[in-house]
């Protein structure tokens, strides 16, 4: 983990200047591609290279269990999520019909599901049958949190050997909002009721149990030593993962792009953790969860979506991912004025 | 014409209502990808068909000239719509990027540009050279008018023709957003300085020129008698070229994904020609242009996104025709609880 950590670097801003000046010279008026001239420039700024290319498309969806879900904050039983990562490796679920339509692989890591699956094409990287609850101490131990990281961290490495040149972040596990929203309430220092949601749909009644346990958790288990021990207290094995995924794609100056809430978590772990982390990574999309804009306001980001979505699994992150890939093809495909042989302004 | 517009009916409740139920019986939240889930809704209705297929995708691209151009309302020269069409014609525009990466074809047509282009593949319906200034009279003659409508409903038959299941407009028209900010302002009923934007990336001075330009043009050709009067008095031949393309796809039940603002002034016209015209429309994304807004609450929709472009061409519906294929695809290939034998809500 630290090895990665130093590996992260700033954006290239030479080749950021030379994508900028490039984008001035394509037969369009300058800036009438709005936000799509404005993320072609931050590619160039991550692969340090004013053209960069998109070929392989990766997703990285990785899935959980958590204890907190004995606090009745979920609508659905645990057992969901074995269910769910089976339904990833036979392609039946929303993610893989999106990976599908950007031509992107999907990676499905089993991160701490509280069931054994064995199903091929399942990478196991286990670190336990689901967190501790919460709310009675902590989620996982401090070797645990950094083991999953650093198993987030290794997913990335192998995947990045056989060549990529984006990936996106996708979660499963049942309860995983309640963790999200503790560690952004944490991290930020806010109101957990301010960034607190209904997650898969649940209820007032349960919703208040939702806040209360979050609050609960926060008491009992602060304050806080640094980032880590707040991720092993308040976190999840995927959330953990998903922070070492981003890590490692920022130390390679991959382009990361983060789904919605869960992500958004690991995002800001990795940001408290590494802050030049924050340069390498695209905001997909705004979540429905009340809580995402908080994060995405910490992290400085925009969501290049707003599409009403709360699925998780990476599904944003698909979405967004193809019209990254569509901003680095104007940058490439795109003739400029004078290669056209067209009038510049009057 | 009056056939095609005999044609269009409503959305079809039934197929809607199916295709609600399946979104309710995949496995995920009920809701939770958002707009995603309304788009397949709207899409059963509109092909009639509880779960539509996408498989062919068409990108229509109309240019033409634009009289008022005279009068000092836009930043490049007319010639630059002819050498924008070649562009088109060999590959090097934005169009043609966005086309290619969401793998739809592209159909240009030729309806009133100012020069003879003769390059293979361009579609010729050239009502005239460029219509004539609207602020000394009507840009054209209500024949016209109704020729290029008819034009835009004979290039989507031939095209239907072949095989489609979704369509896209754009245009191209050096100085065309002047006559839809014209069109909006006389249907809406308000200050053209409400409605009127910098277009290409006009300055302050020319700003003034491009809405006194407006005010005068509906001054000395209003009042209107109709949609078709209105259109040939301020419009512009891509505009009502589009316009027929509306109407036509709209008849044959086929989605038709609206690009920014000058798409916009078509489906106000054809809105107002047909009001049911409105139930086949997509809006693709908001565009930075000011009147943008009146548009789409003009015709009751909502962009599918907001990347603040302003390019025309087809740009913006390109995009939004991925996210919309993606939507039918859910619906299509995404398992059922059932079938996937995963335990439903608690």
């Amino acid at each position: 983990m630290e090895e990665t950590i130093k590996k992260i670097g700033s954006l290239d801003e030479d080749a950021m200047e030379r994508a900028r000046r490039r984008q001035s010279e394509l037969t369009k008026p300058v800036g009438s591609l709005g936000v799509l001239e404005e993320i072609s420039i931050k590619l160039a700024g991550i692969a340090g290279d004013p053209m960069p290319k998109i070929k392989e498309k990766l997703i990285i969806t990785m899935a959980g269990d958590h204890g907190v879900v004995e606090a009745d904050v979920s609508a659905y039983p645990s057992e969901v999520t074995s269910q769910m990562v089976n339904n990833f490796l036979t392609g039946g679920a929303a993610i893989n019909v999106l990976a599908r339509h950007i031509g992107a692989r999907i990676v499905v890591v089993d991160m701490g599901v509280a069931a054994d699956i064995n199903e091929p094409g399942l990478i196991v990287k286990k670190i336990g049958y689901g967190t501790r609850n919460m709310v009675k101490g902590a989620a996982m131990s401090r070797e645990d949190a950094i083991k999953a990281i650093e198993a987030g961290i290794t997913v990335f490495e192998e995947e990045y050997e056989k060549g990529i040149e984006i990936v996106g972040t996708g979660d499963m596990g049942i309860g995983n909002t309640t963790p999200s929203s503790a560690i952004i309430a944490a991290v930020v220092g806010c109101d957990p009721k301010l960034v607190t949601g209904r997650g898969t749909g649940i209820d007032d009644i349960s919703l208040g149990k939702k806040i209360n346990a979050i609050k609960k958790a926060i008491e009992i288990n602060g304050p806080f030593e640094d980032a880590i021990d707040l991720l092993s207290k308040l976190g999840g094995f995927e959330i953990a993962g998903i922070t070492g995924v981003i890590l490692s794609a920022a130390s390679h100056r991959v382009p990361v792009v983060i789904d919605g809430f869960i992500s958004g978590a690991s995002a800001i772990v990795a940001g408290e953790i590494e802050p030049r982390s924050k340069n390498f990574i695209f905001a997909s999309h705004k979540s429905v969860e009340i809580g995402h804009k908080v994060i995405l306001d910490h992290l400085g980001l925009s969501p290049i979506l707003n599409l009403n979505m709360r699925l998780g699994e990476g599904t944003g992150a698909a979405l967004a991912m193809s019209i990254i890939e569509a901003s680095s093809k104007i940058l490439n495909e795109m003739k400029t004025f004078e290669e056209a042989g067209i009038s510049e302004k009057i």
